[in-house]
């Protein structure tokens, strides 16, 4: 079975606005055993529509339209379709009622433009909306099932869940690839391509595909296979082998996020942990406290942006500050463990560096980055460099620290890869 | 000029990857009078390959194709490239010396794969990449040009930005529309639309074209005109209007990030701010710091994830804490006035609140956030319902209190907002 989003808005197109929606939508149809066939992203206008429609429609049995259903003027979806399946508006009285009972549990007075949302084509089927005033649409031509959905990502997700899916899962009852991912940190592609190619290798002979897909400070590798007992037993052995061989680099599976991981472990031990952070000013912490249920584990932290604050706070010496600077191996250790001390925490990460675009120097040249983990029995502390660009130097500084913490709890050898 | 992008990638259709190259080519080209006709994103095959290049080809006069590029055996857009325009692959010298040379500079070994990145279509213009170890190529056929590049963000925006712009705006001189973007925080699409249907009518009456973007906590407002010495007039004359209007909402044009508005007032006044985050985590700091420079206006901060932190580093009184709870106005003010007490700053932020899923009472359910700015003059408490999703309460309560503090700073009323 096939499928195929359109996304309308020129929003997306000029650039202003990120398609999470085909991301979401991507991985939900992957996962019921759907060929995700193409995204299109057009322009908000009558005739783009009705092209992309006229288009997909001889490639799929399933097409998503998302965007221009909201209440302002510049949407236009909801009347091209109307035209298009060669029906008319009429007003739609439970969903004139459920905006009413919309606006009234918000309080809010309910607008004109609102009422309007309620007008909606004969002949399809209503998708209720219970998280907004845009309901979904369903028409059907030709065995090709048309649906349009709001842009709003978090009404759109409600309809696809609660509306969509009950039905696209009966019609077309799921056959097809299985995937695992592999999450890594610390190692770039090439080199894990080099140092896995037996591995490789042996998995495309036996008819798996492997795709690797790098982003800063991770690249996650994709194990597919078909979808019977066979396949999926053939796909979990290669995820083993290759998980064996990286304990260092590989933190996770599939939706895993590394401050999750880094949480559990912290949990099973009973443990705490505290986050000092200089150039990363708060990110590691918003990474830690991202995960519901972090205060098991997580009290608190500093932010030390100056060196004064890296005095008062956690006791940094002034001494050690004048001799090796704020971005160095014996600072970025006495924050850690200065850390660890006054907030009593079992672990403490630290980290310094020069994120730029300024402040760098021959000897520490922007990208620059001293991590510092301090345990109940050792400290860990590397020097990386991380790239000229200030927002990737951080990402990379975040996974970066939160991988060194997790090598430590689970007393894996952590040394710096190529 | 019509431009259009294909991406090319299963990561990117089953939702593993974020086309984050689509958002970034469609704003540099609009920006240079182009049309952002389409985005096509299509697999990793040479049959769709094939497909969308000769779809497009029709339509548009520059193809911009992203991925399948890299040194991994998953990547075959080079191939089929080839054959889709009668060349074949030869040595390319130069641009194997240069691959040998950025080895060389990281102090890595020259893998095969990377060799093998020297292999290039003859009938290609090559575009040198200095970021990386693939090559671009730009092809031409009835005067259509078909530019492809890696996947790789940073190498693609390179190579756009070093050789195919460059390339691009000598055949294709700008004329086109114009933009302007005005960015608000702390009202709803609705009721900012019903806020100003008078201008908007106008501005349509005029011609020119109003979207309206929203996203967690922020909607922008697209005005869009003829670039033109009158059209741009237009633009600007009712960008003025709606921030005339919305003086508490309106908190910056186009790129602007509320973030570096904050600390652009902070620099004028020569004052400093302080964080002190529960329910955020470091997420507001991080945000500040995000900016660079920041360390002008930001010495640090501190996250009090638990009751015992809040106490110890911002001395709120036990007291307190017992009467009225951690997610409360007496907390949140407590957090506000002892953390500018602590660090001596001339602003502090403090937000204590329920993210969820769990934690949430009748009296304060989830999504209910506190949050305090104090200043030399004054303090502002407010509360806040975000609703039931944890990362949204996060992103939309960083954006709601550096909001407050751009209020108090530039002395504008603040009042919540329906």
């Amino acid at each position: 079975m096939k499928v195929a989003f359109i996304s309308i808005g020129d929003e997306l197109l000029i650039g202003q606005t990120i398609n999470t929606n085909a991301v979401w939508l991507g991985k939900e149809f992957s996962e019921r055993g759907f060929v995700v066939e193409k995204v299109l992203t057009i322009k908000d206008k009558s005739a783009e529509i009705i092209k992309a429609l006229d288009q997909v429609s001889k490639e799929v049995e399933v097409v998503i339209i998302t965007g221009g259903l909201g209440p302002t003027k510049d949407d236009i979806t909801k009347k091209v379709l109307t035209t298009y399946f060669n029906t008319t508006l009429e007003l739609h009285t439970e969903t004139l009622q459920r905006i009413e009972a919309f606006f009234e549990s918000v309080g809010r007075p309910m607008l004109q433009v609102n009422i309007d949302q309620a007008l909606l084509p004969v002949d399809a089927t209503i998708l209720k909306n219970e998280m907004g005033t845009a309901a979904g649409m369903l028409f059907e031509r030709d065995n090709v099932i048309t649906i349009s959905l709001p842009g709003v990502p978090y009404e759109m997700k409600h309809l696809m869940t609660e509306r969509v899916f009950p039905i696209i899962e009966k019609r077309f009852p799921v056959v097809s690839s299985y995937y695992e991912t592999i999450l890594t940190q610390g190692i770039g592609e090439s080199f894990l391509a080099d140092r896995m190619s037996d591995i490789e290798d042996e998995l495309r002979a036996e008819g798996l595909e492997l795709a690797y897909l790098p982003s800063p400070g991770m690249v996650r590798l994709r194990i597919t296979g078909e979808k019977s007992a066979e396949g999926i037993d053939r796909v979990k052995f290669y995820v083993g082998q290759i998980e064996d061989r990286f304990p260092q680099y590989v933190f996770g599976r599939n939706e895993d996020e590394l401050s999750a991981v880094v949480g559990q472990l912290l949990k099973q031990e009973g443990a705490t942990v505290t986050t000092v952070e200089s150039c990363t000013g708060g990110r590691i912490a918003s990474e830690i406290v991202k995960i519901a249920g972090a205060s098991e584990y997580f009290n608190g932290g500093f932010i030390t942006y100056s060196n004064e604050l890296k005095m008062r706070l956690v006791h940094v010496q002034e001494e050690t500050l004048l001799k090796y600077g704020a971005v160095s191996q014996q600072t970025v250790e006495e924050m850690a463990l200065g850390g660890r001390r006054v907030l009593e925490s079992d672990y403490a990460i630290a980290v310094s560096g020069i994120a730029g675009p300024d402040g760098g120097s021959d000897e520490k040249p922007v990208g620059t980055v001293w991590i510092s983990v301090a345990g109940p029995n050792e400290v860990l502390t590397k020097r990386f460099l991380f790239g000229n660009d200030r927002s990737r130097t951080i990402e990379k500084s975040v996974l970066t620290a939160l991988n060194l913490l997790r090598c430590m709890i689970s007393k894996i050898n952590f040394e710096k890869s190529n």
